[in-house]
């Protein structure tokens, strides 16, 4: 194991942490919030005094890298950012508790949004801008980020790879050009383009600029943390519709509008994956407005909500404009099944991904026909290029882990002794990174209530959500460690 | 395809359930139940006609046989079966509805135990012997059942193999002698032995003959079909106890049985998928006691509970000694994922099968190993011997198949409106071949609330889950009946 490495590369990500607790310490300054500032201030001298320990300690280290040192480094990697992150929480004193803060900053980076406040009304607005930064900055990737705004030294092509492979969603991760590190690039900047255009369309609807800058940078993360209790319901329709629109958006692969970019439209429209999640989400809303009829006062209203929600769930995002814990089962069960399929690789969204839910279908289709032809071989194609048995093994395996994580996290969140509902969609909403679940912890609640356990084992369930639990599972596998 | 074979198949099939139909239109004749007698007298006149005449068309057809038509033949074969099975409910006025019939049937043959009866203790006691010897017919398989006892005309070596793979539980299935004949004849053998010896140790414990009979026969298939409207809550310390040591011997491969009667101790205490099903029993049952402390009046009697609830549910059998739906959380949550675990392959029980589970860990071990050291070979062992990649790739196929169809289910029967703990438990205890689900369709409740459409749903999903899904994936596949 190369520890000198993975330390240089520690203090490379608290860099960027500590560049991103400046805006919030920045507002704490302009509006004054005393507790706030103190928080912001303190953790952000921690974080950059870590950095420089961690440079001064591992200079100099030979840069190369291996796979599994790629998934150590990006699983560690995201444990120091939370367990820092939480700092200004605590210190500020708006969460005593440190899990209640960690559990705060983990649903923040992993982009799940659930929370832990009763009340976020009352808290200071950098608090609110720090939970939005971090699923902005969770969404994308912050490995990702690193690679796109950090001088390369020439000889990191390597492992910038393993890295990128570890962090990005999706079975399979693609290059949009032949360096990783102008690929990190153009997808940032079409990140920042779409946020911008999300931030001036929430203005135009007369949101506070504040408000408006949160909203956006967790619609971008796809992460769902609001400024106000009741979600998004008390806002206007026009802000409701707007966020609905982006948040689709934001779950669709940026290699979409990479191509978009570049005149190939027609590829963009041939995508499987895109066709799979358009019809998920067309689909779901018809259905569930169908479901609805008569709930809400008009058609329009009864739509608005449906895709609202729709939108909401499949991107992962957790954003709710009414209480769908009230809606009829049918309506709930759909929503649960779109939890778990979550939106397109490559995109900020969670989830399963489309495309493996695509790749598990092509998979179960091709073992029905060789059970009919047991001597014809069947290739799984994906946009007609044929996908490798590796792929298809691994996310066989995904599937396998996803299960037994999720079965395990329910026994031990049970023991709260919540109802069964309750339990389940809390497990899959966090594993998920979704935000909301349901009864007591429904859109309009919150996950105050679970006692530490659950809270810790939710916290596990969301970074292994987040890395795509491959990362999480080589750094407690036994091999990794062993020296041979 | 050859359509020949296949109604002479039927016709063999409905032999054997003709003979079956005989023993409780005898009760029915000796207690003089009037309305049961015609019904059974009816049905058994009907079945026997029908397989005469299948007998009459397909008479001469050639012998050979595909493993796509093995597949055709087994799953359309439980389907006439259910078919005609529901006959006896609905001409003797018990269940006037088909659907009600049907779903009672499915549930009898497939072993689920699920019921739309809403009292039981009313029934004429011949129809309560037809739902239990269902269940002792379903549980070992009446496709093995025809193998065994039929004469074989010498060139059925071929399609023999084909159609107790189709039939057989678990994702191998392993000949204990040459002669599959032998090998249906032996397992028969040693099912009827347990079976009596499980009647005469009710039969000591002062249950009426019919009683002990109807549950020694719904134990022995871990089918669930009890006499009682409160399940076996009523019943004596003892008789729960003996139910409970007999159905863990059900849900046990009975490849054991063989190898313990042929002396080879040693390799049964060494098999791997015998020692996770010990382990998960009674690891089960020491959480579930610990969880329950205080909730019964003594030790004993938590143990005892637990214990029974830990076997009948983890064998997919579906008694209860007790109303678990009232219990903790935590204790309904490891009965859930038992619900999803099941028993042993090769043994009479449901659900994904240990040995299933162990595939699906070993396979996710592997794919870590592989992602912490690309360049070495992993195999895969079962019981020291390597399984093959086509098992494999079929096990993982089968779990994204499993999670499939228990979405769709699970969306089609929430139109009913009722809770989500409801109809998720209802699908999973349909699909896993159960019985009991949990609060509306709980231990001491039935699915007579559940509308015509969910009925169907369940239906499907009972057989599906007691084929182990591919037989009737293979039916509803375009391949299949596409001519070359």
């Amino acid at each position: 194991m190369n520890y000198k490495m993975i330390g240089l590369f520690f203090s490379r990500i608290l860099t960027v942490e500590a560049v991103f607790l400046l805006p919030p310490l920045l507002v704490s300054v302009i509006l004054g919030e005393g507790a706030a500032f103190w928080g912001f201030l303190v953790a952000f001298l921690d974080v950059a005094l870590i950095s420089g320990l961690f440079l001064l300690l591992c200079h100099g280290a030979p840069s190369t890298f291996s796979a599994k040192e790629g998934f150590v480094c990006v699983s560690v990697s995201w444990i120091v950012l939370s367990l820092l992150g939480a700092l200004p929480f605590v210190i500020s004193g708006v969460l005593p508790h440190y899990v209640d803060a960690l559990f705060e900053i983990v649903s923040g980076f992993t982009t799940t949004g659930s929370s832990v406040f009763r009340d976020v009304e009352i808290l200071p607005k950098s608090i609110l801008l720090w939970r939005s930064i971090s699923n902005w900055l969770g969404g994308m990737g912050v490995l990702v980020f690193l690679l796109a705004f950090t001088p390369s030294n020439g000889k990191s092509t390597g492992y910038t790879m393993h890295l990128l492979r570890a962090e990005s969603p999706g079975p399979d991760v693609g290059k949009l050009v032949p360096r990783m590190r102008t690929t990190a690039l153009i997808l940032y900047g079409m990140y920042v383009i779409l946020t911008v255009v999300n931030l001036i369309f929430l203005l135009c609807g007369g949101m506070g600029f504040i408000d408006a800058l949160c909203t956006a940078l967790s619609s971008a993360g796809t992460g769902g943390f609001g400024t106000r209790n009741d979600g998004m319901a008390s806002f206007s329709p026009y802000i409701q519709i707007v966020t609905t629109v982006f948040i689709l958006l934001f779950g669709i692969n940026f290699s979409c509008y990479y191509l978009l970019l570049v005149g190939q439209v027609k590829s963009v429209f041939r995508d499987e994956e895109l066709r799979l999640y358009l019809l998920l989400v067309f689909g779901s809303i018809a259905l569930i407005a169908w479901n609805l009829y008569g709930t809400y006062d008009s058609f329009g209203e009864t739509l608005r909500h449906a895709a609202f929600q729709v939108a909401s769930i499949i991107t992962t995002t957790g954003f709710a404009s009414t209480d769908f814990n009230l809606w009829p089962s049918f309506s709930k069960a759909i929503l649960l099944g779109l939890m778990v399929v979550g939106g397109c690789a490559g995109s900020t969204a969670g989830g399963l991904k489309c495309s493996r839910l695509l790749l598990l279908l092509k998979n179960l289709v091709r073992n029905i026909r060789q059970l009919v032809n047991p001597r014809k071989v069947q290739v799984i194609r994906n946009n007609g290029k044929p996908v490798s048995e590796k792929v298809l093994v691994n996310t066989n395996a995904y599937l396998a882990a996803y299960m037994l994580i999720i079965a395990v996290s329910f026994l031990l969140v049970s023991l709260d002794g919540f109802s069964i509902a309750t339990n389940f969609s809390a497990v899959i909403s966090c594993f998920n990174n979704i935000g909301p679940g349901l009864e007591l912890v429904g859109p309009m609640s919150n996950f105050a209530d679970y006692s530490i356990l659950s809270k810790l084992v939710l916290i596990f369930d969301m970074i292994t959500g987040r890395l795509e639990i491959f990362p999480i599972l080589v750094l407690f596998s036994v091999g990794t460690w062993r020296n041979k």
